[in-house]
């Protein structure tokens, strides 16, 4: 239990936000201090994201019992923050279900509460679905507010700054609350940063940003204090068109070490309620994959001066921390910018250098076009490292990396590679860096690995070079990637054959010739959509080469995948070694 | 010929740009005057991109005359403006083979000439690029200038602004020429559009965004008084860090009618150099789609008022102007802005409206994580209209909208359409604004189609229902969107069947099993590329009910298609009638 001197008989009684503006506002206070407990407490042992969501809890207070909910819309950007939101708003009580199979989302999710009246995970969308919502109500004759909430790091996005410029010119009734922590999951960096930081400090008396940009600007005001929120939401409620609340937050606000350590109280895992500390790691003798990238980054620009990494905002998450740290000149954190990331790549290998450009598989998505119009196109020879590459368990529908082999398959001039471990991974990244001609993408998973030495001796890796894994006289599987692991499991005691393909692009086409010959049947088996991905490819080989082999394609179905840990989502879509068993027998 | 007063021996002497800085600073006025009447001249009868290069031509000789390009760094947003920089870097004999099959570029493009620095088309990428370049220098030891010209309508795109709040807290050696015409290919939108008007009209006195943004801001000066930017440019090649130049340039400078009439004169097509009248369009009796589109848009708005109209930056092109100019409140230009314009669409949605979202086909890859995670996942109804879908012609390789099939395949939720012609283009919208559970993607493609009275009476499209074309007994061709055309050239006198997918997503299973069970052979053609569209589509379907067919699929191969017409590119695919017809036979 967290150190508690009241009784939580308020909280107790907030169904909903009906119940919390029911009180007196010199309650809230009170309120707060219980809202701020009760998150600490369930995910002290439940785990998910926290110092977001303790910084906003007078906000989140503040919004509810000033604005009528759910008739006025509010959209939470990113959503990491918005705990206090779902415990206020109804699901209290299903709380400690949250980011768990069958559960609550993580994220605010609309098929889940009405009060969630947009679904986010991703960063700086909020303002552009707030807008389009204002302009509804308009066109509708509503009045209503129209509320979102954004962090200093997800306005710096380009997507935030086009919603504000066309807010600008409108007169839709939008209130964008900047919630300025000065921090994402990683410092927040960037010009923009620093412009706030000047705001904040009472040196930035002229050139203000969002007055420029014709919205009506007020603050900075303190984000803790919750009349002061209060009564500049109530005055805002009559300011016509779009306006700006600057609040000033402490991320992790209430929990000392939270506040002390923002990065690894964005998401603690299990903690010690009372006194914060982190639960001791279960020992594990295996790195994770995003380490290994770390590690091998550093090592690889230590000896070759033309190696720079670029992160969007994930320098944490990415391990590329490591190179920032020790080779800081050559390593930068362009802030939620996947855009703008991987074209500053492209502009950097026109001049020689080799960009280790890390963006998890998710993200990528929003830079598609870049990959394809600057660097595919120009065959530059950019190197992608796509972390969080399939399933990625809690955090679940907004950010699984499924789908980035079927929509990385068609763009030409682009090498495709999945490392089936640690050692393969760390063998791709030397390869890439010796010279390639063209730029490729190297997908790899959340989480750890399987092999305790990885760090061996570089050695290079034959691009479009699949690999056999076990010889059988019956079918043939081949797969990509980490899913070699569950299916060794599966066909432990089956004569078939295994092949991991490694390149979705290039093809073995030798050693898929081989196996086409050899085999009547053929099991393809990935970690991403069945749309467009392995299957497909391996579909596309056949019937360019006349084969009429039987082959089954075994992949994520063609719907979303909800949250729950990555065992469980196996199962649920067929990839965990036991559903794989079946679906070979089935075609024994 | 154009006006003309002098002789042309200036321009005739200037094969690079070494030529022009042997020049004295007095005669570069006159060289300006050449440039331009050539500039005129080639484009009367060639076509091309009129208005945007002749707004650039001091700038143009400008920046060659004080920098030491190839070496210094010289990027162009866009590209639309680069034909005076192509005509003085060694272009000048072959610029009459500008945007044909064989011939240079519309668009810079780094194959072409060490001088074009960074391949463009798609906009807003400019500053990315340099400061990749001029980071890349940094870390070489190099002492070289990077210099980005982006217009303003390009600058108020997201992905400018992240490379601005990027390139604001760096000490690279970056100069932005923020080209100032209040016009894209429309007029420019937004608030930023707006500061820009009020900083030139004097009335913007405070609140600089550029300097906020931690940029050295100079300007507003004439970008048409070559003197004045010459002293400018020589005086910020000595300001260190990052500088903004902001010059204020008239589109279509120097052909009165050009200058009057900016839109239409962007790309006049062919007119008379000296008179400037645009020559008469050959009589036809067709419709372009994206008039079908404009035209039909209007015509469903009037009856249902939750119809809403969004372009980013396209109202022309798209032909939306039509409902912005009889339906204002209910259309919508956002800029140069995709991400913004389909989550606007999103957040439109969830309050009921129906956003008729209309982008083309290459510029929705700017856009991928929005259509995915905003509209997608949530399953929101929008309606996505994707004009400009397969070649596009003369545009070339950044153009081509031949990804979307495959890059769309895979996202869950989503429909996907291709009309074969009006009729269905129509109809579809008209399905698509009756009440759809899901999002839908309307692809179609640019130009006119063949049907004369396409402006039939609504009738409601079943959603994933093909149509049989033609009745046979040898093979089966499956075709999907406009493509039916060629096939039914092709196959005129062989006794096989030709069956419209129309429905990429959700196929129509019923129709494909009467196909297959009546069809030994089946051909799959689509103008799309050949890696996860509808060919991989039929294979996967014929691989899940174990189908033995023998399947051949014809589409875009895998690799980027350059400009030429859509009619030598398609013979350069293989998907012109006759190229269709070889492949049939040899499948027959």
């Amino acid at each position: 239990m967290y150190f508690c001197l009241v009784n939580e008989q308020l909280l107790k009684h907030i169904d909903s936000p009906k119940d919390l503006r029911a009180l007196n506002q010199d309650e809230l206070p009170r309120l707060a201090k219980e809202l701020r407990e009760f998150i600490i407490n369930i995910v002290a042992t439940k785990e998910g994201h926290l110092g977001a969501s303790l910084g906003v809890v007078e906000l989140t207070i503040a919004l509810h019992y000033v604005f009528n909910t759910p008739e006025d819309l509010l959209v939470w950007d990113v959503g990491h923050q918005a705990y206090g939101h779902k415990i206020l708003t109804g699901r209290k009580n299903i709380f400690d279900t949250n980011r768990q199979l069958g559960g609550i989302s993580g994220f605010p999710k609309r098929e889940e509460s009405v009060y969630d009246s947009f679904g986010v995970g991703h960063s700086s969308t909020s303002i552009s679905a707030t807008l389009g919502m204002a302009i509804a109500s308009k066109l509708k004759g509503e009045n209503k507010h129209h509320i979102a909430v954004i962090g200093d790091a997800s306005i710096a996005s380009g997507m935030a700054f086009e919603g504000l410029n066309h807010a600008g010119v409108t007169d839709a009734n939008v209130l964008v609350v900047l919630n300025d922590n000065a921090i994402g999951i990683d410092p927040s960096v960037g010009a923009l940063k620093q412009y706030l930081t000047n705001v904040k400090k009472g040196t930035q008396k002229r050139n203000n940003i969002i007055k420029a940009l014709n919205f009506d600007y007020s603050g900075p005001i303190d984000g803790h204090d919750i009349d002061k929120i209060i009564s500049e939401l109530e005055r805002l409620k009559s300011v016509k068109g779009p306006k700006l609340l600057h609040i000033i937050t402490t991320k992790g606000k209430g929990l000392k070490q939270a506040e002390k350590d923002q990065v690894t109280y964005h998401a603690p895992g299990k903690f010690d309620s009372v006194t914060g500390e982190i639960a001791p790691k279960t020992a594990t003798t295996f790195t994770k994959y995003q380490d290994v990238f770390g590690e091998t980054i550093v090592e690889l620009a230590k000896a070759n001066k033309n190696i720079v990494g670029i992160t969007p905002a994930m320098p944490t998450g990415s391990s590329l921390k490591y190179m920032m740290d020790t080779i800081p000149d050559r390593a930068f954190d362009v802030g939620i910018a996947e855009q703008h990331a991987v074209t500053l790549a492209a502009g950097m290998s026109t001049q020689g250098l080799i960009p280790f450009c890390n963006i998890y598989s998710t993200f990528l998505q929003r830079a598609y076009d870049q990959v394809i119009h600057d660097v595919a196109l120009q065959k530059l020879p950019v190197v992608f490292c796509l972390d969080r590459a399939g399933l990625v368990g809690e955090d679940g529908a907004t950010h699984h990396g499924v789908l980035d082999l079927a929509y990385l398959r068609c763009i030409p001039n682009l090498i495709i590679f999945a490392p089936r471990n640690e050692v393969e991974l760390r063998n791709i990244m030397y390869t890439a860096q010796l010279g390639l001609e063209n730029p490729i993408a190297i997908r790899y998973p959340r989480g750890s690995g399987v092999t305790v030495n990885w760090k061996q001796p570089f050695t290079n890796i034959e691009i479009g070079k699949g690999e056999q894994l076990k010889q059988g006289n019956q079918l043939a599987i081949l797969s990509i990637g980490t899913m070699d692991k569950n299916v060794k499991v599966a066909i432990e005691d089956l004569d078939v054959s295994h092949f991991d393909v490694r390149f979705l692009k290039p093809l073995d086409e030798k050693m898929l010739h081989s196996v086409f010959k050899n085999h009547e049947v053929i099991i393809t088996i990935e970690d991403g959509t069945i749309k467009g991905g392995l299957g497909s490819a391996i579909l596309e080989f056949a019937s360019e080469y006349n084969y009429k082999n039987s082959i089954k394609t075994l992949g994520i179905p063609d719907s979303f995948v909800e949250h729950g840990n990555i065992e469980e989502l196996q199962k649920l879509v067929g990839l965990d070694p036991e559903s794989i068993r079946k679906f070979i027998l089935s075609n024994l």
